[in-house]
């Protein structure tokens, strides 16, 4: 444990400066309305509209940056079916270098369309954690590429703590900033953030009660994996790692867990009352202070809105009426 | 025809003037995506962001504002189930003025709701046009309240084209400016604002094929209204007047109309790629676009996203997930 590295305020601060001239500075909106029906003062940091839909574009172009001229040329490589797997692909086309993507083969389609859409090569597998990590290892023998893994990496954490860095600059006088947790690298990268800027803001992260290890490490003070994830937040069914958990418990004030009921309620809140399309991950923020109201209310909380990457085939989009 | 008092730039800029500190200032976003696809330079002006979720709220804010102290005592009546029902409601209680609204007593749950939410009373009728014009008259005769018609009005189409004199001055160089039409009020707005900014800018209006009245009326040059009109753009279901028919032909340049599987696949287009919820009618100029990609190739254009006001228990929204 003590030979994790672990990143630093002013590593996250360097990073803002390194990439800053590729990514978005997502804007903060608020709604007059979803004040009143929380009693609270809440502000959205906006990833949706960040490159590629999601904030795992800023981990991924940190990485890619940091890269030299002889390792990109060998590409990088990493499995994954989401959000995660774009951000890699664009980052590494902004660096005229190939992108390698492991999916299992029963991927989406519209995921698939997304990762190809920004040139990356793709290399199915079956969906087993096994078949992924051999088939990523096989192109990084062959191809000498750098395996980028999605949240257990420090420069990938080091970039997702930029949206914080961003929300604190735009939005003097926040109390509480809340991000969803899955794998950990967003909400690890916010909290090193938040306490470096020592503004005496708190930390707290929701995390669906379907995939509820960190919650669970969290208040037992051991690493808990989870072994059978299931939420309808995508984005949030991976596993924290040893460095994660190391700095969610040194960072971190809060976790809260919620139902799918209340992220469904607060996704549809955000679509009717805000006019704006975020994934179910992203709602999560908003169910903890739907299930816990009390203890929000009255305060100025900054809510990271994690991404807008939703299968809009799944839902019914009027085609009731093409009939 | 010759009697029918018809806005001038300057009123429409006077009314800017006065709009303004209730208003949102709505930006203007744009998607590099949709400029690849489409080949042009696509700047969506968000009135889906506008409060009520739609820009007619530009047009009931300035109708209220003028009306004496006397006349606002006795609150505003229309007949509306859609959009300028909600802003006239929060237009009126924004002079702390009741706001009575007639409504087929049909209309969706969520309409009832949105003005309810905004303070307004509602009167139901039958479902038809004699039924809402007797109600509405008899709330005049009973209560002294002013008819505040959803376009057929001075006062409100000057409202409406305050949202182009925002983009044209956010946007230098635009080449065409393209509304939807339905009664006319934001299209005729638009037309006079870019006509009388005098740099060249084209005016063009998209209509859906199932209620093309102004279409006809335009490449005829005769006033043709349609009797039984049927589109999923709710929001274009009216019929020009011979006001908004008067303003069009004198000032617009162009009148595109659009089937409904183009209006459907645009509006998916702007929910997937610029993570925003836009209502059918809003989608019709992107429509146009998609039907006529030649002639609009290479050009810098503003596109007026109207509003963002779906009835989103229209869609599935992941309920399969719950069961």
């Amino acid at each position: 444990m003590t030979d994790i590295k672990l990143p630093q305020f002013s590593d996250i601060r360097e990073a803002h400066i390194r990439i800053k001239q590729f990514i978005h500075r997502t804007p903060v909106l608020s709604s007059g309305q979803l004040d009143k029906i929380f009693g609270a003062r809440l502000l959205f940091k906006c990833e949706n509209f960040q490159k590629t839909g999601a904030f795992k574009f800023r981990g991924a172009i940190n990485a890619v940056m940091q890269l030299s001229d002889n390792e990109i040329s060998r590409g990088v490589v990493t499995h994954s079916s989401g959000n995660h797997a774009a951000a890699l692909a664009l980052a590494a086309s902004m660096r005229g270098a190939k992108a390698y993507i492991v999916m299992p083969e029963n991927s989406p389609d519209v995921k698939k369309a997304a990762v190809k859409g920004y040139g990356a090569e793709i290399t199915y597998c079956t969906p087993t954690l096994i078949a992924r990590e051999e088939a990523a290892d096989k192109i990084i023998n062959e191809k000498g590429a750098t395996f980028i893994h999605a949240y257990d990496n420090f420069n990938v954490i080091c970039g997702q703590g930029t949206a914080a860095l961003e929300i604190i600059d735009d939005q003097p006088g926040l109390d509480i900033i809340i991000t969803p947790v899955g794998g950990g690298g967003l909400l690890g990268g916010t909290a090193i953030a938040v306490k470096g800027s020592k503004m005496g803001i708190e930390v707290i992260a929701g995390e669906p009660k379907g995939a509820d290890d960190a919650f669970r490490s969290f208040h037992s003070g051991e690493y808990i994996p989870v072994h059978t994830p299931n939420t309808i937040a995508d984005g949030l069914l991976t596993t924290m790692t040893m460095r994660t958990f190391t700095i969610m418990r040194k960072n971190v004030d809060d976790l809260v867990s919620v139902n799918e009921e209340s992220i469904i309620e607060s996704m549809r809140l955000i679509w009717e009352r805000m006019k704006i399309i975020v994934e179910p991950s992203a709602a999560v923020p908003l169910a903890a202070i739907m299930e816990n109201p009390g203890r929000f209310a009255g305060k100025r909380i900054g809510l990271i809105l994690s991404g807008g990457n939703v299968d809009l085939s799944k839902l019914l989009f009027y085609s009731e009426k093409l009939k």
